[in-house]
């Protein structure tokens, strides 16, 4: 039950429709008692650079999620962005510190990466790659490399993306070992799928799927429908592999301490949650 | 359940802790299964005139409830105000009109006239006395203007607050017989305490209450106790009367009505609320 004392958590984002997470925050908040509340607020692209700024002056706001159009514009807004968010280029997660200041996040590819972990593989000095360097792509490059992958190799179709993605890497990761160019998955520990393939029927696969060995770990963004093209190929070649939505339910216990909500798991979230995939 | 579907109402003032708003409107929107939400934000005086139009822009927005300390200065903010408004010298509601354009109203003096109405009071052609011209005694005065008084006595120790408003009100209501200056409540139909007095113990009463007739409706805007000194000796003088958190409950149907949300009764408010009085 909001009341004036209740937490208020923007959402942020245009159009609204779509938003998924009021379903997943808003129910485990009150299953836990948390006065908080996460509100959707469509925020048009041309009046962004004004609202955040504002929004934040607000006396019971304490966070924003980011989402599409806006997690690359926020990184301008921003006092101070987590080396994750600088590497991804974009922003999905803002507060103020405590000396008022703006800082900021990205959790789409910690979601991923504590998906990886909690199926029980190690990140620590494997090979990862990622096929795709937009949005989704350098955001899980970002986690992977802050996980402490010792090789990464990285790749789109659109190379000033891929080389700006490398760069960034490189930058902030002077002894990882990035490898931009290439989207041969063989000798990779973690394949990614970071492209939009597999979300029309008839799209190509990402990656040449003969390639990846069976004790490879694969992952995808896809979340059109559980397992995509790519995911059941994998499967058939004995591969472990994580699902779309769970790199979305992974990175909500993020987001949840990032905001000083406390703990939970990605398991509770979906329990609670009033939508499913 | 709150989603990017989900129709959101600005409940704007500063600070936000002693709002009721939500546990009024929200459990009423639950029950009738409209898709809204009022969500408190605690917006500062220094940041009010930036942040109204922005909310505005949101495209989930449908509206705002406006509290203090910003009612005067939405005035100034908005494309065009009702007479009610315009004479309340307030705005505590404010919407987009379909070409986009921010209409306010002031529905505190509403909630007032409502409430007497619907104790079987005729006010077309009465004779009601406001003691108190700040901003609920504007709003009562405006309203009991709108609903159709022959003759309105306003009264405030305060001369200049007293004169602006029986300006405003001869101006929007020519034919209205405004008498400014006398807090005599002999002769008056319906007699209204304004002020603050009652919030306070030992606060002397706001009128002289020996001379009101047995026959007078009298009304009270204090709600820090329902049975304020005042009305505890209108009543036993054997007036009719009306309690400060009516005015509270038979605006918000004005409200509702103003927002498009459909209809209701102030019973039925205060049958839903998670808030009593």
């Amino acid at each position: 039950m909001i009341s004036g004392k209740t937490k208020v958590v923007a959402h942020l984002g245009y159009p609204t429709e779509s938003f998924k997470a009021p379903m997943i925050y808003n129910p485990w908040f009150e299953k836990r008692g948390v006065d908080a509340v996460v509100v959707p607020m469509g925020v048009k692209s041309e009046d962004y650079r004004a609202f955040l700024p504002l929004v934040f002056r607000l006396s019971n706001v304490v966070g924003a999620l980011v989402t599409m159009p806006h997690k690359v514009t926020t990184m301008e807004l921003l006092d101070e962005a987590s080396t994750t968010a600088t590497v991804a280029g974009a922003c999905n997660a803002v507060k103020r510190d405590a000396s008022g200041r703006l800082v900021g996040d990205m959790f789409d590819g910690e979601g991923f990466v504590r998906g990886v972990l909690r199926k029980g593989r190690e990140l620590r000095g494997a090979k990862a790659l990622v096929v795709g360097s937009g949005g989704v792509g350098s955001a899980i490059a970002a986690s992977l490399a802050k996980a402490g992958v010792a090789r990464l190799g990285v790749f789109d179709a659109y190379a000033p993306m891929m080389d700006g993605l490398a760069g960034r890497l490189r930058a902030a990761y002077p002894t990882l070992d990035v490898a931009a160019g290439a989207r041969d998955p063989a000798g990779y520990d973690v394949v990614v799928n970071a492209t939009p393939l597999g979300m029309k029927e008839g799209d190509p696969l990402p990656m040449d799927v003969e390639r990846i060995a069976p004790e490879t770990f694969v992952g995808e963004v896809v979340m059109k429908t559980e397992i995509t093209p790519f995911l059941a190929a994998a499967r058939a070649r004995g591969c472990a592999y994580q699902v779309g939505t769970d790199m979305l339910f992974e990175q909500i216990p993020a987001y949840l301490e990032f905001f000083g909500f406390g703990s939970t798991t990605a398991d509770e979230l979906r329990a609670v949650a009033t939508i499913s995939y």
